[in-house]
C-alpha cells in the first residue's frame, strides 16, 4: 500500500470510528421479536442493533447483518466467554432477516424468533419504524387468521394456506366478502405475510379507522414446483397457477362467504410473488380485477396492449418499490416502473405507483405497500 | 480403580459397543420435521437418530438427545469438518425436543423445524410411531385452525388463542358446536397442540371415521403470570383462570357458533395444563362437564367428595399417562392415578384411565390421550 492511500484510509477509518463511537445512543432495548424473556438482540433509537451470544469455547461468532458487507458484524468475546457486538451503523427501519456464523457453521440467534426466508427458518430483528403504528397490535376488533388444508389433485397433495377473515365475519352470517390473494417472495412461504408482514394487523387497523372495505386475504405457498427451482430466471409459474386458480380459489369460495365474481377478487405479491401475480392475473383477467406488484416488476403499456380486455377488466394496477431499491426510478432487472405507471395513467388506466421512503427490498416496504393498496380495493 | 471392576467395565463396554454397531439398520431417512430440502437429522426404522452439523472450526458439538444422560449424543468431526453422530440406542416413538451445544453455546439444529418448549423455540425430531396413522395428514375433509386475538382486561393486553373448527363448520351456518378447551404443558404455548400435538389432524381423522362428534378446540397460553413463575410448586393458576373463564370463553361464545352451556364444554390439558384443568374445572363445575388430565395429576375420591356437585355435573373424568412415567401405577409426584380412577369408577363415576404404551412424558402420550378422549366427549 502506498503511503498516500494509507493515510487516506487511516483518516477515514479514524474519523468514522470516532464519529460512530460518539454518536451511538445508550438507549438499547430488546427487539420486539425476541423470544420470551430474552434480553438480546437489542436495538437503539437510531437503528443500531446489538447482539450477545453465549458460546464460551467458540473461536469466532459473526452476525450476517450490519454494514460489514458479507462479513456482517463480527462479535468479540469478553472475559466471561460471552460474544457481543454492535452493528457499525444504523440499520433501515423495519424487519431484517439474519443468521449467525459460529465457528464456520450457520445457526440462528437463540435470543430471537425465527421467520421463514431464504428457504429456511431465519433469525429476525425489528428496527422500530417511525410509522409503526399502522401495523401495531391495538385494542381494536381483530380479525382471525386461519390455517386451511385444501386438496390439490394437480400436485397430488394436501396443501396449506392461511385465510384472514375481518372482524365481524362471524357475526354477520348474511354478508359476503371480496378476496385478496397475497403472495410471499422467493424463499419465503405462506407464513410470511402474517409473521413478517403483519397483514392481519394492518387490515384490523385500517378497518377500525373506516379506511378500507373489509375483505378476506388468502396466503398460500407460491413455489409449487420448488424442487425444480434453480434460480428465478428458470421459474415456471404454471404449476402454481393451476394450484391457485383451479384448486385454492374454488376451495375458498366453497368454504368461506366470499363474493366469488371477478370484480371482487384481487391478487398481489411481493418480489417473486409480484412476478407470479403479473403472470397469473394477465392470464386470468376473468378471475382477477385488481393487481398489485410490490417490488416485483412492472406493468407496461406494451403489457396492457398485449392483453385483450385489460383496459375494461382491470380496476387497479398498483406497483410499488422501496426507495432504496429504485435506482433513478429503475426497479428490478431494468425498466422504469415509475414511468411505466405514468404511461398507464396517461392512457386512462387506473394506475398507482407507490414508493416506500428509506426502505430497500425488505418487509417494511411491503407492509406499507399493503397499507397503501388495501383502501383502493373493491371500491367500484 | 481395582482390577476386577476395570475388567467388568471393559467387558460391558466392549460387548455393548459391538452389539450396538451390529444392530443399527442402515435405513436412515430424513425426519418428517426437517426444514425443506434438509437431509438431516435422520431416523431409522429402529428409532435411532443421526445428526449432521456443519461447523468446521468448532471444538465440540453435542446433541441433548439420546442415551448419554445429560451428555446426550456427542458428535465427532470428519476430515471435511462436518460433525456427525448417532444416538447410542433407539429413542421412544414420537416427538422429541432437543438442542445443540456448540462450543458451549446453546443453538438449534439448522436442519429441523423449531417447536416452542422449555420456554424457548427448540429443535424437534419425530421417531415414526407404529400407530402414526391416527395423526397423519390424509385426504379427508380438514377443519381449520385459526388464530384469534381476544381482549383481556384483567391482564391489560390482547391475547392469542387458536381455535380448531371441524370440517363443515362453514357449510352449516345453522349448526352449533360443543367446545373443548385444551392446554399445553410448562414451557410450551398455544402453538403446541397444533404443531407438536397434531390436534387438528387427530380430529379430522376421527370425524372422517365417524368416531367422534364434531366439536371446536380452543388452545391458549396458560402461563398467564409467567414472570412470577419460579417452579411449578409456586404456580398460581388464578390469573389464568380469570383469562380463561371470564375473558376467553365469552369471546369464543360470542364469535363462534358454540353450544355455550355447561353440558357442551370440556377442558383438558397435559402436564402443567392438567394441573390447571383440575384446578379450574373443580372451581367452575357450572362451566365444564368433561375433564381430562394428560400426565398431569389425578382426581381422587377425596377430590370428588370435597367438590359439591361433582357427581351430578361431571360427565367424564379422563386421566392418562405414558407407561414409562408410571412407576408401578404412580404418576407425577406421588399418588396412584390408576387406583384413584378405579375408586371413582367403583363409586359410580364415569372415570376412564388410559395408559399410552411405551411412551414417557412426551407428546405421543398426549396425542394418544386426545385420540382416546375425543370420542367420549359430548355424548350425553
Amino acid at each position: 500500500m502506498n503511503r498516500k492511500l494509507a493515510i487516506v484510509l487511516l483518516a477515514f477509518s479514524q474519523t468514522w470510528g470516532i464519529a460512530a463511537a460518539q454518536e451511538i445512543r445508550d438507549d438499547f432495548v430488546p427487539s420486539s421479536l425476541n423470544q420470551p424473556g430474552q434480553a438480546y438482540p437489542q436495538v437503539n433509537s437510531q437503528g443500531y442493533a446489538r447482539f450477545r451470544i453465549e458460546a464460551p469455547e467458540a473461536e469466532s461468532v459473526r452476525v450476517s447483518l450490519g454494514l460489514g458487507g458479507s462479513g456482517g458484524t463480527v462479535l468479540t468475546q469478553d472475559e466471561d466467554g460471552v460474544w457481543t457486538g454492535t452493528t457499525a451503523g444504523p440499520l433501515d427501519e423495519g424487519f431484517h432477516y439474519y443468521r449467525l456464523t459460529v465457528d464456520g457453521g450457520t445457526f440462528n440467534d437463540p435470543g430471537t424468533l425465527n421467520f421463514f426466508g431464504s428457504r429456511r427458518w431465519e433469525s429476525g430483528i425489528e428496527i422500530p419504524a417511525h410509522d409503526r403504528d399502522f401495523y401495531a397490535l391495538k385494542d381494536v376488533p381483530h380479525g382471525h387468521v386461519q390455517q386451511i388444508l385444501f386438496p390439490s389433485p394437480s400436485t397430488d397433495s394436501v396443501r396449506r394456506a392461511f385465510v384472514y377473515t375481518p372482524p365481524g365475519y362471524e357475526d354477520n352470517p348474511g354478508q359476503r366478502y371480496p378476496v385478496l390473494y397475497l403472495q410471499h417472495g422467493w424463499g419465503e412461504d405462506e407464513t410470511a405475510w402474517s409473521n413478517q408482514g403483519h397483514a392481519n394487523l394492518i387490515m384490523d387497523n385500517l378497518i377500525a379507522e373506516g379506511r378500507t372495505e373489509p375483505f378476506l386475504i388468502v396466503m398460500t405457498y407460491g413455489m409449487t414446483n420448488d424442487v425444480q427451482i434453480g434460480g428465478l430466471g428458470s421459474f415456471d409459474v404454471s404449476a402454481f397457477e393451476t394450484v391457485l386458480v383451479d384448486e385454492l380459489i374454488p376451495y375458498v369460495d366453497a368454504n368461506f362467504r366470499t363474493l366469488s365474481d371477478q370484480p371482487n377478487r384481487a391478487m398481489a405479491g411481493l418480489s417473486m410473488g409480484g412476478m407470479e401475480t403479473k403472470s397469473i392475473t394477465l392470464n386470468n383477467l376473468d378471475t382477477f380485477s385488481y393487481i398489485g406488484l410490490f417490488s416485483g416488476g412492472s406493468i407496461t403499456l406494451d403489457d396492457v396492449n398485449a392483453t385483450p380486455g385489460y383496459r375494461d377488466k382491470v380496476k387497479l394496477t398498483f406497483v410499488s418499490y422501496g426507495s432504496k431499491e429504485l435506482n433513478g426510478g429503475r426497479g428490478g432487472r431494468g425498466g422504469n416502473p415509475q414511468s411505466d405507471a405514468e404511461a398507464l395513467k396517461a392512457a386512462g388506466i387506473n394506475s398507482v405507483f407507490y414508493v416506500s421512503p428509506d426502505t430497500a427490498h425488505e418487509f417494511l416496504s411491503w407492509r406499507r405497500s399493503l397499507h397503501e393498496m388495501a383502501p383502493l380495493l373493491f371500491r367500484d
